[in-house]
């Protein structure tokens, strides 16, 4: 819908027809606040939807909702379109000129049995969301068992805690928060264990035990743990097979591959979102991360794209950040183990600070942690894990990594200082002070 | 003392003898944190000394309190230095290989009849600091008259809000906080008045009346505003004159000329913080900006640099921020004004936007303003207003105006996102989409 609003802002309706096809019933809501609805910060769920379907219609946006696009033909510039709620109805076949897909992830579902139980909830889709918020009241629900410890099953931990649930966090890696490096991940389930989460970590969910088409235990190798709700945050894979199956051009990461202008292989066919796969500025090869900005900011390329323009996409860094309760935790580039798997020659500074000017009320810890090339002194990495002020740090940090800044660069950078801020010395600075005593 | 400590650091004991002479009785103070002291917030004074003279000596420098260097010989590479608390003693002459200036700045006074009386405090030095804090208490003060409406005299007015004082604002121009264009001057005049400070613009004090010693009230051209204590925040001038007397090089601010090494005109002679002039990384010549930030690391370097070692200070682009009750305050590079009298053809953008994700508790309103170039594209400043999160997004756009970012390149910088932190698309990133869209 991105896509879609900026082709509409730049064309008006007497120039360009513009088709959105959906198959569920919502359009443009915030999937990433699907745990905030779930944990009772926000109340009505109409809240997360940016823009109804009836609104872009308004704005001039033909969009079918309940309408599957089930084929692509990129010679004929047509797609396959069911109506959903009309099971005999014959596939209409209608054209374009110029098509954007965006089709999204598709949810990882452990491949054990009992994995289609009640009480099972992905969180992918505004609906996941309102039938776990619904399940949690009428199941009289005070267990839940949260399987996977990434961004979206650590949001979700919290959720089901703000819900008075007990909570048992299943994770089959040594820490939490894979996409750190293990001793901030360490601090992480630290951080979890404090707000009174059950971490179980080396284990993975093996079976579901269940009565009456209701969870009841999620069964691992080393344990069995009662629960009235099963909440699923293992990530999502790019849902390519769609352009897969109209010989378009997909990675090994299943994303439809782009261009920095979101183009894919098919001549007038560009991508955006979770489906794609987009170049890491770092690594120098495409991967998939879904997220909602990268969608978005890659939704407008193609909007401007697909309507003559020229817009770029930029790609990405792996900046990623999340609250849990009180913990931000954020992090940016590589990893110290990224970095080593991608060939560079790396060493890695830590160091402890804290959150304003130490004497002021409210100063809270704060730690950082570099990746930093070692023939260069270029950083390569960051995470940040704190109180306060990690999430807001680590995009300062993306930016220095963005523009490939050695660690002295950073060091010299004219940033903000006032006592409520931060120390003196910013801990991002004194990071990377720390790192370039090191540095060459 | 931070190109000390860092001296120290480099060399020990046997291989240097470092030698630091203070007119004061203290060294290594958080004068930030004055406000946040007479406000209450901190307790104890000695909370805002990072390092005191004993510690220091600990560590190996050799601090004279309450010595004052009067005059320094480059040629011969001497200082005079007069012990203060022995007014018959003849002064000494010390020999240095290599010399640091760090002689700080001097509070701007206004030049009004009655300045001298009780009553009236600078808050340049942390005595200033006690003696205000003192003051309200012992003299029972209800009433302050804040002169100056930059971030010292703003961060004061909150001081004194706090300890239960009605507080008068005076400012000789139409808005306060000229570091910032009018209109976003103006947001933090609302703020003030809406916490209950009396702000009063485009009037200057004319003179102090008092009795007995004490001031009673403050005079301008447009009224009379009683007070039992007025607080100078009118900032401060670069102290070059012992450089100057030695014939070293200082610019038109009175700031003493420094090379990116920190180097002045004479050999051997570094210079670093308040008393000196430092290059603008976007006007392309050198300003007197006073700020902790700068002044630690133009020590670091300079430290590094009379050792033998081979460190740069990159200059500066004019970020500060400033935090005043609720409201965050901050500033990048140039503001409309300065841009334009630096000679850039430049457009504004201004957007309205909140800090985190709209349906989220918490999320308050943040307004950014941009400086543009026309013909390049490029940001040349920025300034942002809310109740969180300005300080630490200034930062980022400081790094992309360090880096000399396009808006265009702005906008695909790949930032954190989390509807705790920020809207889908982070304000920087809508301000730069905004800014985009002017741009050729």
């Amino acid at each position: 819908m991105s896509a879609a609003a900026t082709a509409r802002r730049r064309r008006d309706a007497a120039e360009l027809e513009i088709v959105a096809f959906e198959r569920g019933d919502l359009t443009s809501y915030s999937a990433c606040g699907i745990p905030y609805f779930v944990g009772g910060l926000v109340d009505d769920v109409d809240e997360l939807i940016a823009r109804s379907p009836e609104e872009h219609r308004r704005s001039g946006i033909d969009v079918r909702t309940r309408h599957e696009v089930v084929a692509i033909d990129t010679a004929a510039r047509t797609v396959t379109v069911r109506e959903l709620d009309r099971d005999t109805a014959t596939p209409v076949i209608e054209p374009y000129d110029q098509l954007v897909i965006a089709t999204g992830g598709r949810p990882k579902h452990p491949a054990i049995p009992g994995i289609e139980t009640g009480g099972v909830f992905g969180i992918q889709h505004l609906d996941d969301g309102i039938a776990l918020h619904r399940a949690i009241e009428e199941l009289g629900a005070r267990r839940a068992v949260v399987v996977g410890g990434g961004y979206i099953g650590l949001e979700m931990a919290e959720a089901m805690l703000r819900r008075g649930l007990e909570v048992v966090l299943l994770d089959r890696g040594t820490v939490p928060m894979h996409t750190l490096d293990e001793d901030m991940g360490e601090l992480v389930a630290g951080a979890l264990r404090d707000l009174g989460v059950d971490v179980r970590l080396g284990e993975a969910a093996t079976a579901l035990e269940s009565e009456h088409g209701q969870v009841t235990a999620v069964v691992t190798e080393h344990g069995r743990y009662p629960a009235d709700v099963v909440v699923l945050g293992l990530g999502t894979r790019p849902a390519g097979e769609l352009a897969a199956a109209a010989g378009i051009e997909v990675g090994a990461s299943g994303g439809i591959g782009t261009d920095d202008h979101q183009r894919t292989s098919a001549d007038g066919v560009f991508a955006a979102g979770d489906c794609v796969e987009t170049h890491h500025r770092l690594l120098g090869r495409p991967v998939a991360i879904a997220l909602g900005t990268h969608a978005n900011k890659q939704g407008r390329v193609a909007g401007i794209n697909a309507t003559g323009g020229d817009a770029v996409f930029g790609g990405v860094i792996g900046t990623a950040v999340a609250k849990v309760c009180t913990d931000e935790i954020a992090r940016t580039g590589l990893t110290e183990r990224e970095a080593e798997a991608a060939g560079f020659d790396v060493f890695v500074t830590v160091i402890d600070a804290t959150s304003r000017a130490g004497y002021l009320p409210g100063a809270t810890p704060i730690r950082v942690r570099l990746v930093t090339e070692r023939r260069t002194g270029r950083l390569l990495g960051a995470q940040i894990v704190g109180r306060e002020g990690a999430a807001k740090r680590i995009d300062v940090l993306a930016a220095c990594i963005w523009n490939q800044m050695t660690v002295e660069e950073i060091l010299s950078l004219d940033l903000g200082y006032a006592p409520p801020f931060s120390p003196l010395w910013d801990p991002v600075l004194v990071a990377a002070r720390a790192a370039a005593a090191v540095s060459p």
